[in-house]
């Protein structure tokens, strides 16, 4: 049997502060610091093993993972890092204050942005000092395929061929591979593995910090998922995740 | 240009408990991890931006590596580890506290162990629970390959090959690079780097958290070598490593 665990970084400075984050790479809390050693704590009760790691070029899930290896005695195991791994990207958003944005465009047009399937922000320009372009972490990704803002689909579409071609392939050779990652860039490979439509998929909402198991046989054909851990505290986080962007 | 940068691990627990390590994983102290996170300043006011970085498989190297590259906002950069760069594997003495040890043996005798170049100390059972073919992390390594003792020899001798065929060539596809190690195993590096004697090689201290420098040009001469910092602060972590080992 193979098993696949998604995590989702745990608390970061802008959800704290109710931001759009997107690409920006803004570093965890303490109480992130918590969630990702707790996430750590509940695998290795689980006694995974994990042969392999793949997280984003964004430091809020780089550090997620450095707390999981640390608590499950990892440190060995190979890391690779991908930017088809990183957030959605939020366009002009990103910095913004998701309550102010609520107020200033409708709780309704910030559900849109956040929760539509294929209606994305608007765009930075090529001169916004926020287009990725300008970063030295992207300056080997061809700028023809650095958003400059992105919907939900075009997030999935930027993840996807990283999963089918990269991380689902290594089991081949591993038993166990751990992905640290984003809520969206985990929904991109969530909507594949469960066949979740383009409607429902805007509906899934993952907790930060709970590891998400998926297991296989040795066809490669998923047999179950389940997430770890107590089910009030995962209601408890799912419920902080919907709180945010309402009006405060 | 060209440039490497070799580090030390910061102060491990064992090292606090003047313990022989080896290839035992044990973890920093509160005291190691200000050394790295300082390390990590050297090289940021130099305005490093490593293009990749080489550790080992034991957790003092790797948390080393994470302290450096958080405070150089460098996250996102591969990460290569190998069992190659591991410290030199001090056989039966590992576990034992180096001063006990000059009390049982004489110092003369520990300063053999310590500091001769052919000279490993008694070499591990197959069955000794300390043996690293019992660890999970070389599973993938072939047991021929791993050692139940080292003298510095044979650690240069384990190490080289990792630094010819992987780590020099490439600078071929990078400007600068960054390998976070232990004593033992830069020793090997440096000494082919600055062709260092079989006889002079034992007598070299690297301090622990002091970055060490070296250039090459684009034909991959190397140019200069030098450590970062204040050469006071480098002669005080250089007069501390050679203080193990003594009686006290």
């Amino acid at each position: 049997m193979k098993k696949l665990v998604l995590l989702r970084h745990g608390e970061s400075l802008w959800n704290k502060e109710n931001r759009f984050t997107g690409w920006t790479d803004v570093d965890l809390t303490e109480k992130g610091v918590e969630e990702a050693y707790h996430a750590g704590e509940l695998m290795k009760s689980e006694n995974l093993r994990f042969d392999k790691v793949y997280t984003s070029y964004l430091k809020r899930a780089v550090k997620t993972m450095n707390c999981v290896l640390d608590v499950m005695d990892l440190e060995w195991i190979p890391v690779e890092k991908s930017w088809r791994l990183n957030e959605k990207h939020y366009g002009i958003l990103q910095g913004l204050n998701k309550a102010e944005t609520a107020k200033q465009y409708g709780e309704e047009q910030v559900l849109i942005w956040r929760r539509s399937y294929d209606v994305a922000p608007g765009a930075l320009t090529d001169d916004d000092p926020r287009n990725p372009r300008f970063e030295l972490k992207y300056k080997k990704v061809p700028v023809r395929d650095l958003p400059r803002t992105e919907s939900l689909k075009n997030a999935i579409e930027r993840i996807l061929p990283y999963w089918k071609e990269v991380i689902f392939p290594a089991f081949s050779k591993s038993d166990q591979l751990l992905v640290v990652a984003h809520g969206n860039s985990l929904r991109g490979i969530i909507k594949e593995l469960n066949h979740i439509s383009d409607q429902d998929i805007v509906q899934l909402d993952l907790p930060t910090g709970i590891p998400y198991v998926f297991e296989f046989n040795d066809k490669g054909e998923k047999m179950k998922d389940y997430f770890l851990g107590d089910p009030e505290e995962l209601n408890r986080r799912l419920s902080a995740v919907r709180a945010q962007g309402k009006k405060k």
